[in-house]
């Protein structure tokens, strides 16, 4: 296993760990002034910021693009809303390549308004990434699945275990892979062999980290620090870097109560301590 | 499937749906009141009572016993709490067979305090129930092994699929089986295998109905009336009944903000109501 304990070139910050607190520029200069090697931008940022603009700062800082978030949420009511879910995957994907991102990642998206079916969900989601590939692949953007915690099925993306990642990347083909997000597959008995199986294939795409708090007191917002919850990320970064994933380590913690108050050059402090430390 | 449309008497409650309103003995007395044809108490309430005195309401007011609440809390970090886990569940399985229980359901357990070894926690609980067997077959009283959401891994079940139950059961053997809450296992892609898989071995010892609410507020206690949420229940009880299973519908509901706070009555006409057309 690589060995993080003086490093920062590896660490890559999500810009939702400081979303409360800074644009999109002012993350690209906290990096810099850090030493963080890499960033991975929220769209809603990046547009405020401008693909373009946004691409020059983070060139001009150095900056590895770990990950563009997000596209998905394929599955809709109507035909009208999936296409134009379509036109915007297209357009991430595009903003994705704009800043040299090393891919784009998908939360796939939940039940439609009103619907209880889940497998239906789930089918308009292979349709949708299928639909996009062609685009994606045009633009040699690689699309990360990334499945979310089960607690998520129902609202934010229905595809909740890497085994179901990984069976969608087996039916789409060349330029799909996955994202491995602690938080959301720690507590998988099937971790272990289906992170194998991805690194079989090649498909890591990234490895994004925080931790499960006990107690959790909200279902989206309340993510911790490394280091402060239950999940052995260092076992799991191991599965991961034996199945041969190289890429960067992308903190991504959102946190209203507690890190989203802080002093966000104390929380990149932080980041970068946990980083040597505990992941 | 069975026709629920006019029953009553394949509808059980869980003391949990009132359980900030009423003891053990005004559930008995509400069940009986509303036709209700089952019962599935916790052991907080039944030790209020008195198993033996719980025993003679429950049989005097003519209701099945659909499980008790419940065994398990295996994991433990000494020695010395693991033999006290032993103990209370012997008791739970005493208390289980005083009532006449056709149960005793299985809260596993999450990860011992200050531990972050969750395949470590499994051994422990596969020990565990080991353990236990013995004096559970001697008492003639299955064990069900509850999956629970994985959102519970951490702090109280890391058995958290029911294929990670199934398992179980298969290393075990006779005397054990699985509970399917729909509230844990809706999201599950593996669901109708799994519930499959378990009705072949005839295990399927309990289903537990409630729905899962968009938004939800709380980890713990924002459960919703079936039908509120996004869970296709007929769905679930048609494969668990393709599998065999021909036992109560229970409804548990932990809900500290709506259904805690509402006149008990009203609560079991609403259950009844449900039962009747979205269960």
């Amino acid at each position: 296993m690589r060995d993080f304990s003086g490093d920062t070139a590896l660490l890559s910050l999500n810009t939702a760990t400081v979303q409360a607190q800074w644009t999109l520029e002012q993350c690209i200069e906290g990096c810099a002034r850090h030493g963080i090697g890499g960033i991975a931008p929220w769209r809603d940022k990046l547009a405020e910021c401008g693909a373009k603009r946004a691409a020059r700062l983070i060139r001009d800082a150095g900056l590895r693009v770990t990950g563009l978030c997000r596209g998905g949420m394929f599955p809709a009511a109507t035909p009208a809303e999936r296409r134009a879910a379509l036109d915007d995957n297209r357009k991430a994907v595009d903003d994705a390549a704009a800043i040299g991102a090393e891919c784009l990642i998908l939360v796939v998206g939940g039940l439609p308004e009103g619907s209880k079916d889940i497998a239906g969900a789930r089918m308009q989601v292979r349709d949708g990434i299928a639909a996009l590939l062609d685009h994606a692949r045009a633009a040699a953007m690689p699309l990360a699945i990334e499945p979310l915690h089960p607690m998520y099925a129902a609202d934010r993306a229905c595809v909740n275990t890497l085994k179901q990642a990984n069976d969608l990347c087996d039916a789409l083909g060349d330029g799909v892979g996955v994202a491995v997000d602690v938080y959301h597959v720690w507590w998988d008995p099937d971790l272990e062999a289906e992170v194998a199986r991805a690194g079989a294939a090649d498909r890591i795409l990234g490895f994004h980290v925080s931790d499960w708090l006990v107690p959790t007191a909200d279902l989206l917002l309340d993510r911790g620090m490394m280091g402060d919850g239950v999940i052995d990320i260092p076992k799991i970064r191991g599965w991961v870097e034996d199945a041969g994933y190289d890429g960067a380590s992308e903190v991504e913690i959102f946190s209203k109560d507690n890190w989203w108050r802080r002093e966000p050059d104390d929380v990149l402090a932080t980041c970068i301590e946990r980083h040597r430390t505990v992941v």
